[in-house]
């Protein structure tokens, strides 16, 4: 059974040019891969009209279900992506009633915003509402709409760049998908685990019967996610999915079955405990609460922390005893759970979270290779701290340390 | 003046679907784009002969100047990119005694490190010393080499797809490719400048004779950055250039005319004058510290900082007055400036840099909205205190403002 296929064009010069670092295109692998289907493109293309309908007709030419095209929906010179879909599909461009009433709403609230008349805005924003002929306008997150148009076996999916409006647009997409005939993403069960690696997880899914299933694996940061995909109405693969879900909680460290990141699984677990956070971070030098701080509202849990780089500061800012340092050095496991203690007991929270590594290149002595690091989590009851080695350079093992530590704090909120 | 083409394909299936977010394509379109090229395409395709050469094929036939190939060089099967160059050029792969040179001298590292015969290694790794015929090897960073094949006009060069390598690496190529025939970069000037909008730049250009330049200007987190691209041997354009870059040092923020990051800046200016930082963060949750500490060896400067969320936080740990937080609020110039002065006291550094802002999306009230933010810089004479609004949702209030504290940093202790 072969996955169908996804290509995804990201339009926007300033992704060429160093301005912005995409994020797009990896929001949508991610989800496009978590409901099965195999991403064969992810091309960054500049607002560039010659080599917009070059790729738009190379992407077109391999025939994937889908092509999601970001960028290019606004009101400028530079937005050229419903006229160059309909220059490369032949459905030429015309004004689409519902995508103009679309417009004319979050254009009349513009124009209030602004204390503008409706009228002065309007007949440039009205350049938003013109679609590929057979288009279906998607409602806009922010100003402008997205569209839908299908050109032989692809479904062609226009969306703002904007981020966070492409991010608020995609779930109604593909629920639209899903029932419009022809590209329905196949159904996809998610079962996420931390703590084992991909190797063992895939031995337990060569022992589950999966003729009937599309699995697909995928690991990053110690979290692997095993995605298990089949035809709607199947069935057999449906229970297939079922117990291989049954088998994967029975056996090993589930900690999800949703696309949620561990941040938000977190914050849910702590909001819900009416419980607090505060961090104590030595290598990862502020990653953690970066990370804790990235999703809004989060001062709900989160109280702060202390950056203990050097050793005076994990005594001072966090009453980590010197002859704790001196006999175990900074990275060890008495160290770990002081500076856990320390930070839960000065800021008062429910939970005191810490990291300390040997990050690297350097900072490497006998016994204590790059990667070696340590992370504690002091709660009410007691303090735990956990060992790790990670594998890799400075940025991936502040990285997976960062992802220990929220799974850690997990398991010890969630008990 | 038209400027010469590139062509960037990053090849790796992790890529594609949400294991790993790239960043070598943002990393080669900002280096190439500094050096007046013209980015067209950066392509992400998962490891896929059929895919990968059809995707080489389509990007060879668009004629760049420069091909940039990353991934796909190691010793696995997954490792397509030297097969698919030669298949897709018809230079048939043989093996090449310099990069096999190299390969041999690497794995005897290796060997040592893992106490096995480099007999035992050296069969699987001399896979990497079979290059397209007429290619040169690129001494490796890591243990793949990489290499430089001239097809048509166009130089594809093929790198390592990890990231550090890459980096390592891309310095040696552009150098090399300056002095081959056909596709020497053409010289450029860089100028950065910070606290200027990017269209004040572009307005004292337009006063300034431009004519055999041509200039990319480009903006991230309010760092502009101007290129005037040239070509080798036109002498009345680097004059051009040389008067440019004197006029915009004599009238704007310059603040560097070289790629070295921010971080790097600041850290070689701490390091010149034996001084240490301290940070003090609110909405940026320790962004500004994972930062200054991404760079290894930032232990010479940083010491550890304050995550000051909550407001009882920002006085427990930072000494804030509570009469300052409420006559003032948390996010004001008074508190930003406590903020600064507590962690320079607290952790006995030179600078005491703090953030205090309204991030987003909720938290506004009547005079704070969103995007306001305050930096504060404790030195040891004085403190600075900067009101900014920053444009954008979360995401870019936070990132902007990190980089607005490295400014505030590196003019403080640079004066």
């Amino acid at each position: 059974m072969s996955r169908p296929a996804a290509a995804v064009l990201l339009t926007g010069s300033e992704l060429l040019d160093g301005r912005t670092r995409d994020r797009n295109g990896y929001y949508l692998g991610a989800s496009l891969s978590r409901r099965g289907f195999r991403v064969t493109h992810v091309v960054l293309c500049p607002d560039d009209p010659e080599v917009l309908r070059r790729d738009l007709a190379f992407l077109l030419d391999g025939r994937p279900a889908l092509l999601v095209v970001s960028g290019g929906l606004g009101t400028t010179h530079d937005d050229l992506t419903a006229a160059m879909v309909a220059d490369t599909t032949s459905h030429p461009l015309a004004a689409d009633p519902e995508a103009l009433r679309m417009v004319t709403e979050t254009t009349r609230r513009v124009a209030q915003r602004r204390g503008l008349a409706l009228d002065e805005l309007l007949p440039q924003m009205a350049r938003q509402a013109r679609l590929p002929r057979g288009g279906r306008a998607i409602a806009p997150a922010g100003v402008a709409p997205g569209f839908v148009l299908h050109h032989g076996t692809t479904a062609i999916v226009a969306l703002p760049g904007v981020p966070w409006e492409l991010e608020a647009m995609w779930p109604e997409v593909l629920a639209a998908l899903a029932v419009e005939a022809g590209v329905a993403p196949p159904c996809a069960l998610t079962v996420r685990l931390y703590g084992w690696g991909e190797v063992k997880v895939a031995a337990l899914l060569g022992s589950a019967a999966t003729d009937r299933l599309r699995l697909a694996i995928t690991a990053a940061s110690g979290e692997v996610t095993v995605v298990a995909g089949y035809d709607a109405g199947d069935r057999e693969a449906a229970a297939q999915a079922d117990a291989l879900a049954a088998a994967l909680r029975a056996a090993g460290p589930v900690f999800a079955t949703d696309d949620r990141r561990i941040e938000e699984i977190v914050a849910d677990i702590l909001r819900a405990g009416g419980a607090t956070v505060a961090v104590a971070e030595s290598c990862t030098g502020g990653l953690l609460g970066a990370r804790l701080t990235e999703l809004p509202g989060s001062s709900d849990y989160f109280l702060g922390g202390a950056l203990v780089y050097a050793d005076a500061v994990k005594r001072d800012l966090l009453g980590v005893p010197a002859a704790l340092l001196q006999a175990h050095g900074a990275v060890s496991e008495p160290v770990a759970g002081a500076m856990a203690e320390g930070a839960r007991t000065r800021l008062a929270a429910t939970y005191g979270l810490s990291v300390t590594g040997v990050a690297g290149p350097g900072g490497a002595t006998p016994g204590k290779p790059v990667g070696l690091v340590f992370i504690g989590c002091a709660g009410p009851g007691k303090t735990v701290v956990r060992r790790y080695e990670f594998p890799g350079d400075r940025p991936t093992v502040r990285a997976w340390s960062v992802v220990a530590a929220l799974h850690l704090l997990r398991r010890t909120a969630a008990a």
